[in-house]
């Protein structure tokens, strides 16, 4: 195992969290988790890999949308158990459900609103 | 308890990852962790409040630095257990370090290097 792998303080499941945030737009696309593994293959590949909780499983961004995300930097944080990527977006679509990042509620007064619009419907992105 | 606070998913520890962003500067400042209670007072104040694992407490981000985090809007993700702050960063800088930012090491051929500079020395920032 690298030196640098192990400078990341992983969580008792062995994860931490992984934020993707767009170069260019600085929009930060997705927030999702990944464990050494997946560290060690998005630095490899310059591609994102995610360890995916629902799934069990390693999960190579993009492998079914075909919007993937290309890494331009990897960074971590001052406490080592958070880590950044700077990453281009295929298809500019990040979210699974065709919208250009996942952060699209937004509190107004005491509700959660749908503040951004579906770029493509999930049932072309995933061919459903 | 409103509604919009049972519409997050919180994890076994009650707790979800709040990423604080940078208005204007897009700038992915830090990340945290939030509970039920942070997340209310966060709305309510229109200050970042997290909840410190390390202390065990809740946090009012700035409350010993005077590095307080103005928020402007509060974002959920898709699947709702992932919080995106965008905040005005009193005196610019959101790191212990007194750094800009929480994300400054960037992997370099297999190593993390630290790339930004340090702004104001914590001990003047702490006063200690």
């Amino acid at each position: 195992m690298s030196a640098w792998l192990e400078t990341v303080k992983w969580n008792a499941d062995g994860l931490v969290p992984a934020i993707a945030q767009e170069t260019g737009s600085g929009t930060v696309l997705t927030q999702a988790w990944m464990n050494r593994d997946a560290l060690e293959r998005t630095a490899a590949t310059r591609e994102a890999h995610y360890w995916s909780r629902s799934r069990g499983r390693l999960w190579r961004k993009g492998e079914a949308s075909g919007h993937v995300q290309r890494v331009r930097e990897i960074r971590l944080d001052c406490d080592h158990d958070s880590i950044l990527l700077i990453v281009e977006q295929s298809g500019g679509i990040a979210c699974h459900t065709g919208r250009h990042h996942c952060f699209y509620k937004r509190l107004e007064e005491g509700a959660w609103l749908e503040v951004e619009p579906v770029l493509k419907d999930p049932k072309t992105i995933y061919g459903k």
